[in-house]
């Protein structure tokens, strides 16, 4: 039989014996998870930690309402809970993301610690907190720690996500009013278009932003929806009449989020759908996110040998060998934070294969991708507001400059004289270096019958252009 | 110059001129895309081809109502996009998916065969209907295009995938209620666990199938956001005042279909983040698919050598050389289906790098992706439904013998005895082969206080088992 | 009993009777795999029919030669394998592709066909040959399907894609020798670097192009090995001794392929792991051409208001409204095929996980996404060479001008002054528009010791900049 | 101006002071980048580090050697390259992983970091060394960032993923040779099919790990091929002639690795396909370990409701709520970590897409995932080597009574009687419930002329099964 040393005392489970280094507040199971799983040295994302201690602290609630824990020992857990949940003890949450596919060992984690703690604070009274007889009491890892990933993500989105891009999106608006007098060539193709105004693009971008937040919303029902009392296969074996409900209604109170009951238990067990809609939303902002840094790294393109129609922010020099090099850098980090994302996303969907009947197996990657994108992308968006948006600045001649050298604004003369007349005249232009203007006198299209001089000059206005008939 | 003969007659465009295939509706434009992209051999989606000829339909009615065209073109193009929506002339749509990413060769193929069909309706009237003045007047390819897409997936989601999708649902949820009381194992990381009903599976999947379609219907209010009106560039140059509400307001009416403007015209032409959260939320469903159909070819694995729970109903022999197997066959299509749809949805959303500045130029295969998904899926779910769901029987004797052989029958007596003793029961019961009931007794746990033998027996009751306490 | 008609026959197997159309080649089997999948409308691919004849041809000849088959049975077979790998009967294999997920449909459709032909061919003889005892003798579906997608896929490649792929890089390179005086500016980060030539540039996309092809090479001794011989689960059950190494050196022969036998049978049976790195390889040439097309149309873009270094052939009108205005189709052609076949080896991958024990049952989902992703970029390839690359031309003084408008053709000068002074230099040429060489002198940084004017000319020629210090 | 404190100092670069940890080794510009990209929280790999440092010291060498550094500076450089490489100052590389595309910030970190170790090292000779203008001598970011992802990944793969792979095939032969006679049921469609030995399937397991070394192997030419010397944009602008050829040779000694010189450097220095094929063939491991996992937990599922072929080691509990549950926690985590290469797979070929002109800017997040994915693999392999296959033990009884209990054992009866006779035997046995032997007799197809009761009992041993016909 081991022995109690002074780096390890000795623990047990249904197992037998397991050194567990001596300070720590975990006990077997950890230890033995610890030893297991030697794979990434990645652990716990910090609002999974807090979502878990969050979900026993209901649950000893629950209980002791439910006549299944005394008053004693649920008070210690859930003061227990509340210690954990404010971060003070992570260091305490040692196993590896790549373990056990049910999340059972950071429940266990979870139980252990939460027992240590709750019976040290009734030492004297000889009570035991047990880490699966109380802590874990009317719960099962395969209902709790699902939970903890959906209550973890919907605080994730709502706290840190949805303010973060509310914030960029208000850069945005900010930028396309101070931009709405602006104008530019539109690009399609890549190729001259009509002109628009640079504060209509930005409009685009901050409309495209908040788009995202929506979908965000939409899909928050479904995230926000917990199997919490279904505990081992959904059907609620070994808890109160009345828990499920109990429990999530004292869940949502402690989080200040809209979380709900599962409308059916076998379907919120079996697979994790919920998380893999909300990764599909996160992939969709991603995606907007690249299309906004690119234009952007393209508008600023140059300085001399680009597009050059705004100014980024300098923010460190760009080239070890090219001297007073300055580059899009904010651009070039969220659109890699857009391409981890994506590839986040692929690894929670697939996650989807790993579930058979009434347990996926591949839920603690799933929370650990899908918690790190919405930081990633929660930080970005602050990032991109302060470091780039707000400082960005208008070429506001080089822009009318282009917009006015865009064959495409011949488009107002197809009214007057057909669009084949008017290809006539852009091919003209551009062949014979001209403006527009220049090449429709040349071609003789100025007959004061069909179009004047006046008229040619009202439609030609690139002004005027941005917006439809007036 | 070229001459028409018996299999060509001469078109031209604003590039000059083209052989055109005497019989063809189309003309110079059309043509050229034809020769320019033999690439796939695939063409627009029938539900693509209908929707180009709605949006055409109610432009014409727009321009009529503001001026733009008059009554007598209006009209004959209107009669001639309802012959181009009904499908009659499908085969003069002849141009490849893989095309300009605009889709313009598309719309312009919509422009001239609307255009030759007018024309041909005035005959005699000396009016002749041209494909860029009239056909698309107040329009672009850039507007009216990714328009047809979301107008064509609006109408494929609400009107093929939902009704096939409620057909899969209700025949799974009728089965919920034929399987209510056949007692089967639970299994968790594919171990025996405690029990279910199968009953509660097939409530369970039928329910994911009712979510997918939840989901579904969250994401419509941007898929059916369309951004049509604005022209070119989204500001809508060349369009009458007012033309962009009145004619998506026709649009809405002629397809019957919640297609609403655009909030931003910018975000609406400079991205199609719509489609790809339309795409995001048929990859959840596929994922759906994918585990209830892995789940029932395990429950129908066997006959002999697997877990043999229910069975599937025989379509077809199943092997060449292995005499008398039949096998899982729908349920394997239908995961192919899914890894189809998956794909597609790469696709769909890796095409969100393929937009820049007022254009995405990868509408085309983003549109014929989306739409073979959502066939697929269409029709995946009504032959699961008919040709194995409402066949498909329980062995409801096996069921039952493996639920009670499963040693986490042991669970409910963590009440009375607690886990750890619990634990030895179930180990002493799988190591010397005996019952949860007799290792029970064997251990000495029914000692008549904490459990008596009829405390024990309504413990083990497997039935019990499938929901909370009572 | 059911009755043969005017339209259908009737035909029985293991299962029973079933009503054929009266002229079908094929007979039980194949009916009720159409009638069992009407999913999605698309059959095997052309090169997958063949290759399926080639395994019959092989085998009729191996079991001759084993003494398996008689020769009147086995010249028979072959005979008719040859007229079905002509393509002569392709529309007797109307199976979907979303069927049973080993082939097994397809096979026996195979099978039928062959005998029907084979029977007809005998006729008067009195000799039957029997699908399963004769065609299909010493053979299973388990390995001839995958060994039949696995030569398709070799045949693909070999014959058509890498062929394609050498016309591209030839034109690439062709240009590349054109354009190799071709002074242009470099840009890193999208941002104004050290000058390149134009040939460099297209030197590079060739050589892209060529490490595509050997990529294939790479893959290919994996690719062309093939599990045939191993009958139902690897074991070769019912084959004569020597089978498997006979066929394949057959097979070989008349595929004029290098293709192998398994080195392990078991390895082969049970998972599809080399269509997954073909398909990866796809993938990667996917990229390759997204970033070479890319680059082309933004060195396009234009014409007046983007770079506009390069003109790319006219091929069609670009737009429906805005009129003269004409687009780099075939790079957005491109990029939509490379988004495609992104999309499908998503597909190929994730159908790995649809394998289980001793068969994957994705094969016919893999081999079509395969196949169509070869004969995407086959064609892309050459359209690719021959309507853009061959009549591309370089727009020489704009790129001249651009290289020496360049601000980090400052460079040079890091070793005469040092990084941080040629920093100053090229900032204040940016901030007060002038050239670097003004800078430099305006700065007095030409003292005629560190520097004198002469080895500052030296030093500034763009030429001698596109390649090491000499 | 700013002023030294006790926690900071002063540094500068070309864009003014910045303040510093009194501590750190890195100056002004990795102080930027710490400052400017505030995103994930993680660093560089340890790999990538290393690599950097290698990549610095072989520079200093060659520049010594072409008479661009002297022997004080070179020397000093390349012993502070050496602490570096050896991991000692890995707290002083802080940028984070989300950065500049071109990875210049971390580039500019080393300069750093070796320029104040060199210059210390020199202290007293009154020497400075120069980040730029001596550290980073003849290099530009552009290629010594690539070319360390390059040299890290060969360096992992090589050093770490493939003998870890070596391990565990090695592991699986050993078992394949353990299990060589325990018959068992093949699985074919998850449906019972004709008998394997379970030798034979570890057998093809342990194959399709070392075809996954192979695949590895096949793309490292590519891997290990370098831009080094090609500088800003490939040209090689600012080396001495000869510069790449000797750097590259010094750095594949210092590495012991196959590094070679890109053949082509515009090709190198453009795009990062060859990190993308690396991925790839680490995908499809990736689904090759998902498969034996798999496979390894549905044959270990039970104890009593599952198939309970094999037995996997007891490592921890299974369950808070089950006791005595034990669960595949190694397959589990296996599979979580495939699911997350899968996904960082798909960040790095997306990432592609980040590249434009002469430049990817995507580096950083292409390293980070990929090396963290090779590191990932390599445990993995390790752990499931010695924590699962090593201890696994096999069923053998149920394994034979399942093997024998298939149906599917009626097939070498196809050449004595035909396939439909045999396929009426099975149908017989299934239906009846009685054995494959017994169903032979009872249906009378024992006439002592095409098959005796001593041919039935030969044809019908399952071990003979397991191989051709002898």
């Amino acid at each position: 039989m081991a022995e109690n040393t002074a780096e390890f005392r000795i623990e047990h489970d249904t197992m037998g014996e397991v050194k567990v280094p001596v300070d720590a507040l975990y006990r077997a199971q950890t230890q033995r998870a610890v030893e297991n799983f030697p794979i990434s040295g990645k652990t716990l994302e910090r609002q999974h930690i807090k979502a878990l201690a969050q979900v026993k602290k209901a649950a000893a609630q629950a209980n002791l309402e439910l006549e299944v824990l005394d008053g004693e020992r649920s008070q210690a857990i859930q003061d227990a809970a509340d210690l954990v949940a404010s971060g003070e003890y992570d260091e305490h949450f040692p196993i590896d993301v790549f373990q056990t596919g049910s999340g059972t060992s950071s429940n266990m984690n979870t139980n252990e610690v939460l027992a240590t703690l709750a019976t040290r604070a009734l030492e004297g009274s000889g009570t035991e907190v047990h880490p699966n007889d109380h802590v874990n009491a009317s719960q099962s890892s395969n209902d709790v720690f699902p939970t903890s990933v959906h209550v973890a993500v919907t605080a994730a989105l709502s706290f840190e996500l949805i303010p973060a891009m509310e914030t960029l999106a208000g850069s945005l608006e900010k930028k396309a009013a101070e931009f709405k007098d602006v104008v530019k060539s539109g690009r399609t193709h890549l190729m001259d278009a009509t002109p628009v105004t640079l504060g209509q693009e930005f409009g685009g971008y901050a409309a495209q932003v908040r788009y995202g937040i929506e979908r965000i919303k939409a899909s928050l029902p479904r995230v926000a929806e917990v199997p919490l009392g279904g505990t081992a296969v959904g059907t609620g074996i070994n808890t109160p009449a009345g828990f499920s409900a109990r429990v999530i209604e004292l869940l949502a109170a402690e989080t200040d989020l809209p979380i709900t009951e599962a409308r059916n238990h076998f379907e919120a067990q079996a697979n994790r759908d919920g998380l893999v809609e909300a990764s599909g939303q996160l992939r969709n902002i991603a995606y907007s996110y690249m299309k906004i840094n690119n234009d952007l790294r393209w508008m600023g393109s140059g300085p001399n040998t680009g597009l050059g129609e705004i100014s980024i922010p300098d923010l460190q020099p760009g080239s070890s060998i090219m001297p007073g090099k300055v580059n899009p850098v904010i651009c070039e980090a969220a659109i890699q934070v857009a391409a981890q994302v994506i590839g986040n996303d692929t690894t929670v969907a697939l996650s989807s294969t790993n579930g058979a009947f009434e347990l996926n197996v591949g839920i603690p990657v799933m929370a650990a991708n899908l918690l790190e994108s919405i930081r990633l992308l929660a930080n970005t968006s602050t990032v991109m507001a302060e470091k780039m948006i707000d400082g960005l600045t208008a070429n506001e001649e080089r822009c009318r400059f282009l917009a006015e050298a865009s064959p495409s604004i011949v488009t107002p003369l197809n009214k007057a004289i057909g669009y084949e007349a008017a290809a006539k005249i852009a091919k003209h232009a551009v062949a014979n270096k001209v403006t527009v203007r220049e090449a429709t006198v040349e071609l003789g299209y100025v007959d004061g019958e069909k179009l004047t001089e006046q008229q040619l000059d009202a439609a030609l206005d690139v002004t005027t252009m941005t917006g439809p008939n007036t």
